[in-house]
Protein backbone atom coordinates (compact mmCIF):
# COMPACT_ATOMS: atom_id res chain seq x y z
CA UNK A 1 0.00 0.00 0.00
CA UNK A 2 1.75 3.33 -0.66
CA UNK A 3 1.95 5.90 1.39
CA UNK A 4 -0.98 8.52 0.27
CA UNK A 5 0.43 11.29 2.60
CA UNK A 6 2.32 12.58 -0.28
CA UNK A 7 -0.37 14.25 -1.49
CA UNK A 8 -1.27 15.91 2.44
CA UNK A 9 2.78 16.50 2.30
CA UNK A 10 2.56 17.84 -1.45
CA UNK A 11 -0.11 20.57 -0.77
CA UNK A 12 2.00 21.78 2.56
CA UNK A 13 4.60 22.55 0.26
CA UNK A 14 2.17 24.33 -2.51
CA UNK A 15 0.80 26.28 0.55
CA UNK A 16 4.53 27.17 1.73
CA UNK A 17 5.23 28.51 -2.24
CA UNK A 18 2.53 31.18 -2.06
CA UNK A 19 4.12 34.37 -1.42
CA UNK A 20 7.22 32.93 -1.83
CA UNK A 21 10.24 34.47 -3.43
CA UNK A 22 9.10 33.70 -7.37
CA UNK A 23 13.28 32.63 -8.24
CA UNK A 24 13.49 30.31 -5.30
CA UNK A 25 11.13 27.28 -6.96
CA UNK A 26 9.15 26.31 -10.00
CA UNK A 27 5.65 26.23 -7.60
CA UNK A 28 6.20 30.41 -6.34
CA UNK A 29 6.99 31.58 -9.64
CA UNK A 30 3.85 29.78 -11.09
CA UNK A 31 1.87 31.09 -8.13
CA UNK A 32 3.43 34.47 -9.06
CA UNK A 33 2.67 34.71 -12.54
CA UNK A 34 -0.97 33.92 -11.52
CA UNK A 35 -3.84 32.20 -11.92
CA UNK A 36 -3.79 32.15 -15.74
CA UNK A 37 -0.90 30.89 -16.11
CA UNK A 38 -1.69 27.89 -13.73
CA UNK A 39 -4.78 27.52 -15.78
CA UNK A 40 -2.65 27.13 -18.79
CA UNK A 41 -0.55 24.70 -17.42
CA UNK A 42 -3.85 22.74 -16.93
CA UNK A 43 -4.74 22.91 -20.63
CA UNK A 44 -1.31 22.38 -21.59
CA UNK A 45 -0.89 18.79 -19.56
CA UNK A 46 -4.02 17.90 -20.43
CA UNK A 47 -3.07 17.79 -24.10
CA UNK A 48 0.52 15.87 -23.00
CA UNK A 49 -1.17 13.30 -21.02
CA UNK A 50 -3.62 12.65 -24.31
CA UNK A 51 -0.54 12.75 -26.37
CA UNK A 52 1.60 10.16 -23.85
CA UNK A 53 -1.53 7.44 -23.93
CA UNK A 54 -1.78 8.15 -27.83
CA UNK A 55 1.51 7.10 -27.97
CA UNK A 56 0.77 4.55 -25.51
CA UNK A 57 4.24 4.97 -23.20
CA UNK A 58 3.12 3.79 -19.28
CA UNK A 59 6.16 6.26 -18.27
CA UNK A 60 4.83 9.05 -19.80
CA UNK A 61 1.07 8.53 -18.84
CA UNK A 62 2.19 7.94 -15.01
CA UNK A 63 4.51 11.32 -15.51
CA UNK A 64 2.27 13.58 -17.19
CA UNK A 65 -0.78 12.10 -15.22
CA UNK A 66 1.58 13.69 -12.24
CA UNK A 67 1.63 16.78 -13.82
CA UNK A 68 -1.78 17.30 -13.94
CA UNK A 69 -2.63 16.50 -10.45
CA UNK A 70 0.18 18.68 -9.52
CA UNK A 71 -1.10 21.59 -11.58
CA UNK A 72 -4.63 20.89 -10.16
CA UNK A 73 -3.60 20.94 -6.66
CA UNK A 74 -1.66 24.08 -7.54
CA UNK A 75 -4.87 25.62 -8.44
CA UNK A 76 -6.28 24.41 -5.43
CA UNK A 77 -3.81 25.97 -3.56
CA UNK A 78 -4.39 29.14 -5.08
CA UNK A 79 -8.27 29.24 -4.61
CA UNK A 80 -7.87 28.17 -0.96
CA UNK A 81 -8.92 24.90 -1.43
CA UNK A 82 -7.86 21.57 -0.63
CA UNK A 83 -6.84 18.27 -1.86
CA UNK A 84 -9.04 17.17 0.56
CA UNK A 85 -12.13 18.48 -0.84
CA UNK A 86 -12.00 17.44 -3.87
CA UNK A 87 -11.38 13.44 -2.33
CA UNK A 88 -14.35 13.97 -0.39
CA UNK A 89 -16.21 15.34 -3.03
CA UNK A 90 -15.34 11.88 -4.34
CA UNK A 91 -16.33 10.14 -1.66
CA UNK A 92 -19.73 11.85 -1.79
CA UNK A 93 -20.14 10.08 -5.07
CA UNK A 94 -18.98 7.00 -3.99
CA UNK A 95 -22.27 5.98 -3.28
CA UNK A 96 -24.46 6.62 -6.41
CA UNK A 97 -23.69 4.52 -9.06
CA UNK A 98 -22.42 6.04 -12.28
CA UNK A 99 -25.43 6.01 -13.87
CA UNK A 100 -27.55 7.89 -11.24
CA UNK A 101 -24.47 9.87 -11.31
CA UNK A 102 -24.44 10.54 -14.52
CA UNK A 103 -28.09 11.62 -14.59
CA UNK A 104 -27.83 13.72 -11.92
CA UNK A 105 -25.17 15.79 -13.93
CA UNK A 106 -27.34 16.00 -17.01
CA UNK A 107 -29.63 17.45 -15.07
CA UNK A 108 -27.64 20.16 -13.50
CA UNK B 1 -7.34 14.03 8.06
CA UNK B 2 -9.52 12.86 5.13
CA UNK B 3 -9.38 9.27 4.54
CA UNK B 4 -7.36 9.47 1.29
CA UNK B 5 -8.55 5.46 0.80
CA UNK B 6 -11.06 6.68 -1.50
CA UNK B 7 -8.78 7.08 -3.96
CA UNK B 8 -7.73 3.22 -3.87
CA UNK B 9 -11.44 2.26 -3.22
CA UNK B 10 -12.36 4.59 -6.18
CA UNK B 11 -9.61 2.54 -8.34
CA UNK B 12 -11.19 -0.91 -6.81
CA UNK B 13 -14.21 0.16 -8.33
CA UNK B 14 -12.95 1.05 -11.67
CA UNK B 15 -10.83 -1.56 -11.97
CA UNK B 16 -14.60 -4.12 -11.12
CA UNK B 17 -16.19 -1.87 -14.03
CA UNK B 18 -13.49 -3.23 -16.85
CA UNK B 19 -15.24 -5.72 -19.03
CA UNK B 20 -18.20 -5.24 -17.18
CA UNK B 21 -21.45 -4.88 -19.34
CA UNK B 22 -21.85 -1.31 -20.76
CA UNK B 23 -25.54 -0.50 -19.52
CA UNK B 24 -25.25 -0.95 -15.91
CA UNK B 25 -22.80 2.09 -14.98
CA UNK B 26 -20.91 5.02 -16.42
CA UNK B 27 -17.95 3.94 -16.32
CA UNK B 28 -18.42 0.56 -17.61
CA UNK B 29 -19.91 2.25 -20.93
CA UNK B 30 -17.11 4.62 -20.78
CA UNK B 31 -14.77 1.46 -20.85
CA UNK B 32 -16.63 0.28 -23.47
CA UNK B 33 -16.78 2.68 -25.99
CA UNK B 34 -12.58 3.03 -25.94
CA UNK B 35 -9.50 5.16 -25.27
CA UNK B 36 -10.77 7.69 -27.18
CA UNK B 37 -13.61 8.34 -25.19
CA UNK B 38 -11.68 8.47 -22.05
CA UNK B 39 -9.11 11.11 -23.49
CA UNK B 40 -12.13 13.40 -25.31
CA UNK B 41 -13.36 13.14 -22.00
CA UNK B 42 -10.36 14.15 -20.26
CA UNK B 43 -9.88 17.42 -22.70
CA UNK B 44 -13.65 18.64 -21.88
CA UNK B 45 -12.86 18.22 -17.89
CA UNK B 46 -10.02 20.17 -18.26
CA UNK B 47 -11.76 22.73 -20.34
CA UNK B 48 -14.41 22.81 -17.63
CA UNK B 49 -12.38 23.14 -14.81
CA UNK B 50 -10.34 26.32 -16.13
CA UNK B 51 -14.38 27.71 -16.59
CA UNK B 52 -14.77 26.64 -13.07
CA UNK B 53 -11.71 28.69 -12.02
CA UNK B 54 -12.64 31.89 -14.46
CA UNK B 55 -16.09 31.52 -12.55
CA UNK B 56 -14.06 31.87 -9.66
CA UNK B 57 -17.07 29.20 -7.76
CA UNK B 58 -15.37 27.22 -5.19
CA UNK B 59 -17.50 24.59 -5.31
CA UNK B 60 -17.58 24.32 -9.21
CA UNK B 61 -14.16 24.14 -8.89
CA UNK B 62 -13.66 21.33 -6.55
CA UNK B 63 -16.47 19.66 -8.63
CA UNK B 64 -14.34 19.78 -11.83
CA UNK B 65 -11.31 18.55 -10.43
CA UNK B 66 -13.14 15.46 -8.70
CA UNK B 67 -14.78 14.89 -12.56
CA UNK B 68 -11.31 15.42 -13.82
CA UNK B 69 -8.99 13.05 -11.77
CA UNK B 70 -11.97 10.50 -11.62
CA UNK B 71 -11.17 10.96 -15.66
CA UNK B 72 -7.42 10.50 -15.01
CA UNK B 73 -7.81 7.66 -13.21
CA UNK B 74 -10.33 5.76 -15.32
CA UNK B 75 -7.94 6.33 -18.22
CA UNK B 76 -5.00 5.02 -15.79
CA UNK B 77 -6.91 1.48 -15.15
CA UNK B 78 -7.68 1.18 -19.00
CA UNK B 79 -4.31 1.19 -19.02
CA UNK B 80 -3.26 -1.12 -16.32
CA UNK B 81 -1.81 1.60 -14.89
CA UNK B 82 -2.65 2.36 -11.09
CA UNK B 83 -2.92 5.92 -9.40
CA UNK B 84 -0.45 4.29 -6.56
CA UNK B 85 2.06 4.69 -9.66
CA UNK B 86 1.33 8.38 -10.45
CA UNK B 87 1.67 8.85 -6.44
CA UNK B 88 4.98 7.27 -6.59
CA UNK B 89 6.09 9.62 -9.13
CA UNK B 90 4.84 12.78 -6.70
CA UNK B 91 6.97 11.11 -4.42
CA UNK B 92 9.77 11.14 -5.99
CA UNK B 93 9.74 14.70 -7.17
CA UNK B 94 9.70 15.46 -3.57
CA UNK B 95 13.39 15.52 -2.74
CA UNK B 96 13.66 17.73 -6.12
CA UNK B 97 13.23 21.51 -5.51
CA UNK B 98 10.55 23.21 -8.06
CA UNK B 99 13.46 24.85 -9.66
CA UNK B 100 15.91 21.49 -10.22
CA UNK B 101 12.84 19.78 -11.28
CA UNK B 102 12.05 21.97 -13.96
CA UNK B 103 15.23 22.14 -14.91
CA UNK B 104 15.51 18.31 -15.45
CA UNK B 105 12.76 18.13 -17.67
CA UNK B 106 13.68 21.34 -19.76
CA UNK B 107 16.86 18.99 -20.48
CA UNK B 108 14.93 15.87 -20.80
CA UNK C 1 -7.99 27.57 -55.55
CA UNK C 2 -10.84 27.36 -53.21
CA UNK C 3 -13.66 29.32 -53.17
CA UNK C 4 -12.26 31.41 -49.25
CA UNK C 5 -15.77 32.80 -49.25
CA UNK C 6 -17.05 29.69 -47.35
CA UNK C 7 -15.85 31.43 -44.18
CA UNK C 8 -18.06 34.53 -44.77
CA UNK C 9 -20.90 32.16 -45.99
CA UNK C 10 -20.42 30.05 -42.77
CA UNK C 11 -20.26 33.10 -40.70
CA UNK C 12 -24.26 34.42 -42.21
CA UNK C 13 -25.27 30.56 -41.34
CA UNK C 14 -23.95 31.12 -37.59
CA UNK C 15 -25.72 34.43 -37.55
CA UNK C 16 -29.01 33.56 -39.01
CA UNK C 17 -28.96 30.58 -35.93
CA UNK C 18 -28.74 32.65 -33.08
CA UNK C 19 -31.96 32.83 -31.30
CA UNK C 20 -33.16 30.31 -33.67
CA UNK C 21 -35.63 27.63 -32.51
CA UNK C 22 -33.12 25.00 -30.96
CA UNK C 23 -34.79 22.42 -32.67
CA UNK C 24 -34.01 23.23 -35.98
CA UNK C 25 -30.28 22.74 -35.54
CA UNK C 26 -27.36 21.84 -33.94
CA UNK C 27 -25.76 25.21 -33.58
CA UNK C 28 -29.58 26.90 -32.71
CA UNK C 29 -28.83 24.63 -30.17
CA UNK C 30 -25.31 25.42 -28.95
CA UNK C 31 -26.18 29.18 -28.89
CA UNK C 32 -29.42 27.76 -27.22
CA UNK C 33 -27.17 26.11 -24.46
CA UNK C 34 -25.09 29.46 -23.83
CA UNK C 35 -21.56 30.17 -23.96
CA UNK C 36 -20.26 27.18 -21.94
CA UNK C 37 -21.51 25.08 -24.18
CA UNK C 38 -19.48 26.47 -27.16
CA UNK C 39 -16.15 26.63 -24.70
CA UNK C 40 -16.64 23.17 -23.65
CA UNK C 41 -16.61 22.13 -27.27
CA UNK C 42 -13.41 24.11 -28.11
CA UNK C 43 -11.49 21.78 -25.85
CA UNK C 44 -13.31 18.95 -26.79
CA UNK C 45 -13.12 19.32 -30.40
CA UNK C 46 -8.87 20.46 -29.47
CA UNK C 47 -8.48 17.26 -27.60
CA UNK C 48 -10.30 15.29 -30.95
CA UNK C 49 -7.69 17.22 -33.35
CA UNK C 50 -4.78 16.18 -30.79
CA UNK C 51 -5.70 12.95 -31.04
CA UNK C 52 -6.18 12.63 -34.76
CA UNK C 53 -3.23 13.65 -35.27
CA UNK C 54 -1.36 11.38 -33.21
CA UNK C 55 -3.51 8.75 -35.22
CA UNK C 56 -1.49 10.19 -38.38
CA UNK C 57 -4.82 9.74 -40.43
CA UNK C 58 -4.87 12.54 -42.73
CA UNK C 59 -8.92 12.74 -43.50
CA UNK C 60 -9.42 13.01 -39.16
CA UNK C 61 -6.80 15.55 -39.23
CA UNK C 62 -8.37 17.18 -41.64
CA UNK C 63 -11.90 16.67 -40.17
CA UNK C 64 -11.30 17.50 -36.53
CA UNK C 65 -9.76 21.03 -37.81
CA UNK C 66 -12.89 22.25 -39.51
CA UNK C 67 -14.91 21.10 -36.47
CA UNK C 68 -12.79 23.37 -34.78
CA UNK C 69 -12.19 26.26 -36.74
CA UNK C 70 -16.37 25.63 -36.60
CA UNK C 71 -17.08 25.90 -32.77
CA UNK C 72 -14.13 28.91 -32.84
CA UNK C 73 -16.89 30.95 -35.50
CA UNK C 74 -19.64 30.00 -33.13
CA UNK C 75 -17.90 31.34 -30.49
CA UNK C 76 -16.54 34.53 -32.37
CA UNK C 77 -20.40 35.08 -33.60
CA UNK C 78 -22.02 34.66 -30.11
CA UNK C 79 -19.77 37.09 -29.27
CA UNK C 80 -20.41 39.64 -31.94
CA UNK C 81 -17.38 39.08 -33.20
CA UNK C 82 -16.81 38.09 -36.96
CA UNK C 83 -13.96 36.01 -38.85
CA UNK C 84 -12.60 38.96 -40.72
CA UNK C 85 -11.61 39.79 -37.57
CA UNK C 86 -9.65 37.21 -36.64
CA UNK C 87 -8.34 37.45 -40.38
CA UNK C 88 -7.39 40.87 -39.98
CA UNK C 89 -5.18 39.92 -36.60
CA UNK C 90 -3.35 37.59 -39.03
CA UNK C 91 -2.74 40.15 -41.24
CA UNK C 92 -1.57 42.70 -38.68
CA UNK C 93 1.05 39.95 -37.78
CA UNK C 94 1.91 39.19 -41.58
CA UNK C 95 4.73 42.30 -41.58
CA UNK C 96 6.38 40.85 -38.47
CA UNK C 97 8.48 38.04 -38.75
CA UNK C 98 8.13 35.13 -36.48
CA UNK C 99 10.60 36.13 -33.92
CA UNK C 100 9.60 39.35 -33.29
CA UNK C 101 6.33 38.60 -33.07
CA UNK C 102 7.14 35.85 -30.22
CA UNK C 103 8.90 38.52 -28.50
CA UNK C 104 5.78 41.12 -28.81
CA UNK C 105 4.00 38.42 -27.20
CA UNK C 106 6.50 37.44 -24.49
CA UNK C 107 6.35 41.16 -23.34
CA UNK C 108 3.07 41.78 -23.29
CA UNK D 1 -14.76 42.57 -47.30
CA UNK D 2 -12.18 41.11 -45.56
CA UNK D 3 -8.94 40.25 -48.40
CA UNK D 4 -9.25 36.39 -47.11
CA UNK D 5 -6.08 35.54 -49.37
CA UNK D 6 -4.12 36.21 -45.90
CA UNK D 7 -4.94 32.38 -45.59
CA UNK D 8 -3.40 31.60 -48.37
CA UNK D 9 -0.34 33.85 -47.36
CA UNK D 10 0.35 32.70 -44.32
CA UNK D 11 0.41 28.73 -45.53
CA UNK D 12 2.68 29.65 -47.92
CA UNK D 13 5.13 31.34 -45.46
CA UNK D 14 4.59 28.31 -42.62
CA UNK D 15 5.22 26.49 -45.91
CA UNK D 16 9.04 28.14 -46.55
CA UNK D 17 9.59 27.47 -42.49
CA UNK D 18 9.49 24.10 -42.79
CA UNK D 19 13.28 22.84 -42.73
CA UNK D 20 13.74 26.49 -42.50
CA UNK D 21 17.42 26.85 -39.26
CA UNK D 22 15.26 27.08 -36.57
CA UNK D 23 17.06 30.36 -35.44
CA UNK D 24 15.32 32.54 -38.15
CA UNK D 25 11.63 31.97 -36.87
CA UNK D 26 9.26 31.04 -34.76
CA UNK D 27 7.56 28.85 -37.19
CA UNK D 28 10.73 27.80 -38.08
CA UNK D 29 12.03 26.99 -34.42
CA UNK D 30 8.16 24.92 -33.94
CA UNK D 31 8.76 22.56 -36.90
CA UNK D 32 12.10 21.81 -36.22
CA UNK D 33 10.99 20.65 -32.71
CA UNK D 34 8.36 18.43 -33.82
CA UNK D 35 4.87 17.11 -34.30
CA UNK D 36 4.69 17.10 -30.50
CA UNK D 37 5.61 21.02 -30.09
CA UNK D 38 2.86 22.08 -32.28
CA UNK D 39 -0.10 19.73 -30.37
CA UNK D 40 1.03 20.65 -27.02
CA UNK D 41 0.70 24.71 -28.50
CA UNK D 42 -3.45 23.67 -29.55
CA UNK D 43 -3.87 22.27 -26.45
CA UNK D 44 -2.16 25.82 -24.68
CA UNK D 45 -3.72 28.17 -27.37
CA UNK D 46 -7.47 26.34 -27.06
CA UNK D 47 -7.21 26.94 -23.09
CA UNK D 48 -6.17 30.71 -23.69
CA UNK D 49 -9.22 30.98 -25.89
CA UNK D 50 -11.64 29.55 -23.32
CA UNK D 51 -10.00 31.83 -20.76
CA UNK D 52 -9.93 35.01 -23.32
CA UNK D 53 -14.11 34.10 -23.63
CA UNK D 54 -14.71 33.91 -19.73
CA UNK D 55 -12.77 37.15 -19.24
CA UNK D 56 -15.00 38.84 -21.90
CA UNK D 57 -12.73 40.69 -23.90
CA UNK D 58 -13.12 40.70 -27.55
CA UNK D 59 -9.12 42.11 -28.20
CA UNK D 60 -8.16 38.49 -26.37
CA UNK D 61 -10.68 36.41 -28.20
CA UNK D 62 -9.56 37.96 -31.28
CA UNK D 63 -5.85 37.78 -30.72
CA UNK D 64 -6.12 33.95 -29.11
CA UNK D 65 -8.74 32.44 -31.95
CA UNK D 66 -5.82 34.24 -33.97
CA UNK D 67 -2.98 32.30 -32.11
CA UNK D 68 -5.08 28.86 -32.25
CA UNK D 69 -6.13 28.78 -35.88
CA UNK D 70 -2.09 30.10 -36.81
CA UNK D 71 -1.19 26.62 -35.10
CA UNK D 72 -3.84 24.31 -36.76
CA UNK D 73 -2.36 25.86 -40.00
CA UNK D 74 1.10 25.37 -38.32
CA UNK D 75 -0.06 21.34 -37.72
CA UNK D 76 -1.50 20.88 -41.52
CA UNK D 77 1.71 22.34 -43.25
CA UNK D 78 3.31 19.90 -40.90
CA UNK D 79 1.26 17.06 -42.13
CA UNK D 80 1.58 17.66 -45.45
CA UNK D 81 -1.98 19.46 -45.50
CA UNK D 82 -3.56 22.30 -46.95
CA UNK D 83 -6.08 24.63 -45.15
CA UNK D 84 -7.45 24.07 -48.50
CA UNK D 85 -8.43 20.79 -47.52
CA UNK D 86 -10.36 22.18 -44.28
CA UNK D 87 -12.41 25.11 -46.48
CA UNK D 88 -13.35 22.02 -48.59
CA UNK D 89 -14.72 20.06 -45.41
CA UNK D 90 -16.85 22.77 -44.14
CA UNK D 91 -18.01 23.51 -47.72
CA UNK D 92 -19.05 20.13 -47.97
CA UNK D 93 -21.18 20.45 -44.89
CA UNK D 94 -23.03 23.19 -46.30
CA UNK D 95 -25.64 21.33 -48.15
CA UNK D 96 -26.73 19.26 -44.88
CA UNK D 97 -28.59 21.00 -42.05
CA UNK D 98 -26.35 20.91 -38.99
CA UNK D 99 -29.04 18.36 -37.05
CA UNK D 100 -28.32 15.99 -40.05
CA UNK D 101 -24.46 16.57 -39.83
CA UNK D 102 -24.98 15.99 -35.78
CA UNK D 103 -26.92 12.95 -36.49
CA UNK D 104 -24.20 11.67 -39.54
CA UNK D 105 -21.15 12.44 -36.85
CA UNK D 106 -22.71 10.52 -34.28
CA UNK D 107 -23.16 7.64 -36.80
CA UNK D 108 -19.87 7.47 -37.66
Amino acid sequence: MTDQDILARLEETLVSRRGADPSTSYTAKLFAKGPDSILKKIGEESAELIMAAKDGVAGSIVYESADLIYHVMALLTFCDLSIDDVLNELRRREGTSGIAEKNSRTAK
